[in-house]
């Protein structure tokens, strides 16, 4: 890790995380009110020649993106911010935001209440603060990670409690996660994923940035998912290494432009998993 | 409809749903704490040679059938009982129940809040009360079905608010539910899903019950599923049809002994569907 630099500067870590999650209870107040109303999601890919994938885009993405945008610009005029909706924002020092406002736009549209608003905060360019926000179920998982230390919790209504990955040792034993296993991989990612599927105790699909939230809650064990943007990615990174996981790329590092991601609350439980991997995909 | 028979027991019918609602609140009472705790689920598939899927069962499952079952002894003697977990009860009348306890047992264990309890009233064997309750939600989705009126809506704690499904002409503008399509479907049948979902406007994965409570609400518009068993189904039917949609076995038929299952809001689109699935299956 490159964040030893980051150990004078816990202070302005702090301010961020206070102000990150005010941020994502802004958010909500966009969000929910639109959920489970009739909102015309507008297909993104329309205007993309080739694009056969509806992509959806709804009003309350953009208004939530401006929303927090507004606290980083206000609070944190130099730090860059890095949207899904919007143009990227150059930094003048060496913070940076992510912001997803809703990861899930599919199941929002749908009314499925898993979707969520995802705030990542960047030292140096690794994430050092990520949220995981699901406003219509009143949960927030949050981690954060510096030199010394990496935690993370859960905050509900009810209070805040620690967030702690679940030993498992062997892929059969393991409860694995994909949100839609029919368009994410590519034929050689989808022959890995399913010899993997096979081995693995049982699945469970469409949970978007949700799987990860119950992967460091101890409840499920492995997410592996491909066609990821680097802001579906970010803030899932100090939740999951906070509770105890690890996230990489499908090759075993920490670079995600190729968008593939695999997860694993158990870190050491990787090395099983990689072989199945690379097998396809050399 | 067989239900003509039905209009002198009209308050026959009204007692069940009562009584139909204490249970779902009653079981409620029973799977809520044993949800999002290290609950250990038991693989009923272990002691059935060449079973190769995991087919979980909690302590939760059986004590929730076990109240659901002393409700209808205690109030209804004569009426039939088939439940998931348990041996069937023979009627001595024109009533039976179907119940499952936790429809979505792998969500359960995942921690996912989506799975649900199902009750279904039949008389003369076809449904005529049917109940998805959303513990984890706190949202109950009932439906009821006379030979004079059909009817459906859902109880939150905010209050009562009928259902509706919405219009949707074409299988391009169908948002699309399946729970698992890698695991459901025979080679034949994945071949039809996949046909329908690359028409489709986009698919939605691992729902179980609450993708047919999100079509009864107008927010989905097809669900797609096979190897269902039929406490799976029944209660869903009363719920579907008294919202306006209509659910067939993939051949457009109401027995559901094959466990396939198609289910619309909007009734007319379902004459779009059944020639994709008649080409593969015939």
């Amino acid at each position: 890790m490159k964040t030893d630099r980051l150990a004078p500067h816990i202070d302005a870590l702090n301010q961020r995380l206070a102000i990150a999650c005010n941020m994502a209870q802004a958010a909500r107040a966009i969000t929910l009110p639109a959920f489970h109303t009739d909102i015309q999601a507008q297909d993104k890919s329309a205007d993309i020649a080739g694009a056969d994938e509806f992509d959806p885009v709804t009003a309350a993405d953009i208004a939530a993106e401006k929303c927090l945008r507004g606290f980083i610009e206000t609070h944190f005029p130099d730090d860059g911010i890095i949207g899904e909706e919007m143009a990227d924002k150059p930094a003048n020092n060496e913070w940076s935001w992510c912001l997803d406002p809703i990861d899930g736009t599919r199941g929002f549209v749908a009314g499925v209440p898993l979707w969520s608003t995802l705030i990542a905060v960047c030292y140096d360019g690794k994430p050092v603060i990520g949220i995981i926000d699901i406003p219509a179920l009143s949960e927030r998982y949050i981690g954060t990670h510096t030199h010394s230390e990496s935690k993370a919790w859960k905050e509900t209504p009810q209070g805040s409690t620690p967030l702690r990955t679940r030993p498992c040792l062997r892929i059969n034993d393991a409860i694995i996660g994909c949100t839609e296993p029919m368009t994410m991989f590519s034929l050689g990612q989808k022959a890995a994923y399913e010899m993997i599927r096979r081995t693995a105790r049982f699945s469970r699909l469409g949970l978007d940035a949700y799987g990860y939230a119950l992967v460091a809650s101890g409840r499920m064990d492995i997410i592996l998912e491909a066609s990821m943007k680097p802001y579906d990615i970010l803030a899932l990174i100090p939740v999951i290494e906070g509770a105890g996981g690890k996230i990489t790329n499908w090759h075993g590092g920490q670079g995600f432009d190729d968008g593939s991601v695999i997860c694993s609350g158990d870190p050491d439980l990787l090395d099983h998993v990689y072989p199945y991997l690379k097998r396809v995909l050399d």
